[in-house]
């Protein structure tokens, strides 16, 4: 029992340090350390910290997977945008070391990278469908190949907002970007799907998206 | 005049260093032994390589504010939409190190980090002004909200489509990306604007569009 409990705490306690120092900074000292731990016992856990790593990719893609999935047994809704994108900007959030250095993180092991572009092929089928749902249900209106690239150019937004903000704006805090400043990112994600919407659905959709989201008008490099 | 040429040849000779080795794995003593020269002087021309990086940067951003530029006695056309992206996009493939791992470097230097995010602010300002001038010609029908979401979806995808490649598609090459795989993102980019093209235009700007770039079908995770 006490070695699960071990095994999940070291979990936890590398993703807190890899979120707040960035995972490059951080090695299996820090952290067995800031357990209180031997190293040896962490090496009893995880052969390196790259297993670490991967055991921790595995929670947020089980994270993103537990909620791209199409609703059953009723059509698309406009408040199920909502929920997709609620739930994946607070995977982001949670797991936000991932996307600060990934393709440093990819190079450096390729069967992470080959997981990683398993989970983009998944999310990117999933997203698809989404889109295609919702066209069904006549929320938007958009042919196949406008689902595709509306959910590739959304994919790009989600996974280098981050960047985009760590890149951009003036970052006050020592440890950068905010929860809020991180949710900003759902306004724009949902400002690519905005002309898509039907005559019949756009105001109350219009109406949902100022109520889930703002409009990230602190945004560095706005006229407005 | 000899040390004239010696000090562009240094920086020539970084690029191309940094481009396909990537700038992390370069050193000083590397730029020098692959020019024949001492690293005294190398160190004559530039006192580090934080300087060879912020001159670089700046060719970079010269080169982009080049293109950037408003039509002058003229409303704007559908075509000058094919100029700026292209030459964008070519600015991107010549100085390609600088996007592969911005977060880094800037974090490295806050002098460089302060210019990039003028330089943010310049392209953000024009890219929203180009975008109103094409509503004004009838070419889009955008607001100026919409202007500004559109602009700031487009800065994200150019300067993340790079990372985007790496992470996700299989790369045979040694040295990854292609300059046609980098003008792929030209399409979606495009994709971005094409909900808000006017019916009088649609029909010759989607065509145009079919002329500059043809649609990343070789991207994977699409579905067609």
């Amino acid at each position: 029992m006490n070695t699960v409990k071990t095994r999940d705490r070291i979990l936890q306690t590398s993703l807190d340090l890899f979120n707040d120092q960035g995972e490059r900074a951080v090695t299996t000292n820090h952290i067995a350390a800031a357990m209180n731990i031997s190293t040896g016992n962490l090496y009893y856990h995880f052969r390196n910290k790259r297993e670490i790593i991967s055991e921790l990719f595995r929670a947020y893609e089980n994270r993103v997977r537990g909620v791209l999935n199409l609703p059953e047994e009723r059509s698309a809704q406009i408040t199920d945008m909502q929920f997709y994108l609620t739930e994946i900007f607070r995977g982001l959030w949670e797991y936000r070391f991932l996307h600060r250095d990934l393709e440093t993180l990819l190079l450096a092991d390729p069967q992470l990278h080959e997981d990683y572009r398993n989970f983009y092929r998944y999310c990117l089928g999933q997203a698809q469908s989404i889109l295609m749902a919702l066209d069904q249900a006549g929320i938007i209106r958009a042919d196949r190949e406008a689902c595709e690239d509306l959910a590739l150019n959304a994919w790009i937004m989600i996974t280098s907002w981050f960047s985009f903000l760590h890149c951009t704006q003036p970052l006050t805090t020592a440890s950068g970007v905010s929860e809020s400043m991180l949710e900003g990112g759902i306004y724009q994600v949902l400002s690519l799907g905005k002309p898509y919407l039907t005559e019949t659905y756009r105001e109350a959709a219009l109406a949902l998206i100022a109520e889930v989201t703002t409009r990230p008008d602190w945004l560095d490099g706005r006229m407005s």
